[in-house]
């Protein structure tokens, strides 16, 4: 697959920030510059590339993406804040931009210092090979933990013109969104507002990254950037019409595809989880019963183990904080029922019930009775190889 | 040592809830009425016996417990409620006093019909051999997945008379208590107003049970009781002077023992950890702000690997919610400072940092420099052993 979008081109290397010979460092231009938008992680700590990244989004405008992945540049002090606004100066000088028009992206351990010196050498050297066929290698170059890349190419038209969307994303451990994950870029040549742009690209990280969890723990780098650059043709999106419905949702569809890319490459998984609430109120409190049932270790380990052990549904939707009557809640597993009313149906099967949990695509339902919201949530499985990865991380 | 407070007795038996022969099943009792104070989980979902407690406490003044280990008596509907009310009216039956003055605890697992004739069978045999040498059997009947049994004495005077402190508890999984954890007894002769003994009770739940994570997951069935039976004979406690700051002082130190050996046994754990939160504005934001590290998975896996890696501690920190300067933290392990202003320090020496890591008690301070309040908090390192219990609980 020819994974390019119109007007965008990349380049990626190797400049020593990990030890082995990995990609590590990466940039991706507009030839015209693209409005944007962007969501951070909400972790008081935030990385100081985050910090510049937020500060240049608001000019509305942006023309290249530099990033780095085996260090987070978190923690780092005013050196840090020093390197990150060096990557953005460096590649703005190389390709003749404003700084302010440069996003900066960092990933990997927390509290090391940047090597400053061969990022710079390496940024002189990366800006002058970029080209549209290696979008794919700057997906292979925010990877840290993930055992696989994550990419996505849409096309559609509009307008009659051929138009397209790509999205990279990386993360796979420090994963529970909260307003993004840790780095995900979607690149499109569609021609929109930016007001638009940023209403379809906020309703989509609701519905993907904001909907996914690994571990609970949020990350001090999670960044999710869309770029548009126009440069399909169509006519401008400027109002919520046809269009903007179109595009919306494939850029959705690209988000979602994504973030359950990550789930599925969570550290140590072994199965992929969707968890539907049903029957909800509100979305918000579908969506937060779904979470914490997506969070609970204790369902984690037991659907590893392929052990119905609905209790521990029940139990983590008790410790949600939505109200709901115990006697109305209904579960089910891969389909088949096995609580209704808040009990044990008499016809519960251990075997078979142990049987929907025994593959490697779990499906998990649970109807609150109460009004007509669902929510839809993904998670994977708790193993021994999510501690042997991360008892063992920086050594 | 001889495990005995003047005026309660006890009993415990398998009654065949388990199936390996281990005691299920047991009985405490109080010759006189003991005041009594309680919490209880603030999970949602409560199972039948935890609110029939609740309910039962309101009486003021308690004169049994009947409890059962093996099935939690949680998600099991009405016929759950009559298990639960047969539990309290044979125990009174049997020992000629009012069902209202009986309280119920069961833990286990959830969802699953308890064994109503067993119970009662077991308890119409069990209530005619309670002694008082038998406390010690009753803290071996509630454990589960425990590997060791929790009890504490502590002996102390009052206006010269003799008085005791017995403490019990059970805990190892789904152990994150909002209120209370999963089963925990305080016995005491000393002669107390109940609003004292709820006052000082609530303020020990609060630096004890309230302060320790296992695993993020709070139980259906946690449940801690407090019951003060007067027969040393010392004079009532009715005003908060020294005989009460004695007491309280007392009390909450068998809870933090308690509570501390909960974490010790928690599933898999091969560390015990102790996070203190120093220097924050309130010991609200410092208890969270701790909670927020113990709860961390990366944290916990970090410490398992004995990986100093400090920058899971300043992300957890970052997710706890309080404000806070990211360049006034320091965070040391095991007195070994290796974060100050924010960042790494220049001495920094990671083999240092993994040898005070490498232990088997683990302490880890964070100073946010804003405020002189301080919180400390305990919790267990996560490792493959907790997936291995909690993968096949049930099956």
């Amino acid at each position: 697959m020819n994974y390019s979008v119109k007007g965008f081109s990349a380049g990626a290397m190797h400049c020593g920030i990990k030890r082995k010979a990995k990609y590590d460092l990466a940039v991706i231009y507009s030839e015209v510059p693209a409005v944007a938008a962007g969501v951070f992680t909400k972790n008081k700590v935030k990385a100081a590339p985050v910090q510049l990244s937020k500060k240049n989004l608001k000019s509305g405008s942006v023309s290249a993406l530099v990033f780095n992945s085996g260090n987070a540049n978190a923690c780092t002090g005013k050196d840090g804040v020093r390197v990150a606004g060096m990557m953005a100066g460096k590649t703005a000088e190389k390709l003749k931009l404003k700084p302010k028009n440069v996003l900066v992206c960092s990933t990997g351990v927390i509290g090391v210092k940047m090597p400053a010196e061969k990022i710079k050498n390496g940024l002189e050297a990366l800006c002058g090979k970029l080209s549209p066929g290696k979008l794919v290698d700057a997906a292979q170059a925010m990877l840290t933990t993930d055992t696989f890349k994550k990419i996505i190419l849409f096309k559609f038209r509009l307008n009659g013109r051929k138009c397209s969307i790509l999205g990279m994303a990386k993360g796979s451990g420090m994963i529970h969104p909260n307003m993004a994950t840790l780095l995900c870029f979607l690149l499109t040549d569609v021609s929109i507002t930016r007001a638009l742009l940023n209403k379809a690209f906020r309703e989509g990280v609701e519905d993907s990254f904001n909907s996914i969890t690994v571990d609970g723990d949020t990350s001090t780098n999670d960044t999710v950037l869309a770029l548009a650059n126009g440069m399909a043709g169509n006519k401008v999106i400027s109002s919520t019409g046809g269009s903007y419905r179109l595009f919306s949702a494939k850029l959705k569809e690209a988000m979602v595809f994504l973030a359950k890319l990550i789930v599925r490459d969570g550290e140590g998984a072994s199965k992929f989880i969707e968890i539907e609430v049903k029957g909800a109120v509100s979305k918000a409190e579908a969506k937060r019963a779904a979470m914490s049932i997506a969070k609970s270790n204790l369902f984690k380990t037991a659907v590893y183990g392929a052990d119905p052990n609905w209790g521990r549904v029940v139990a983590a939707l008790g410790n949600s904080g939505i109200k709901f009557k115990e006697e109305r809640i209904k579960v089910s597993f891969g389909g088949l029922m096995v609580v209704s009313k808040g009990i044990e149906l008499p016809s519960f099967s251990e075997k078979e019930a142990h049987e929907k949990l025994a593959g490697k695509e779990i499906k998990v339902a649970v109807d609150l009775g109460q009004g007509k919201v669902s929510s839809k949530v993904w998670t994977c499985d708790l193993t021994e190889g999510y501690i042997k990865i991360n008892a063992h991380y920086r050594t």
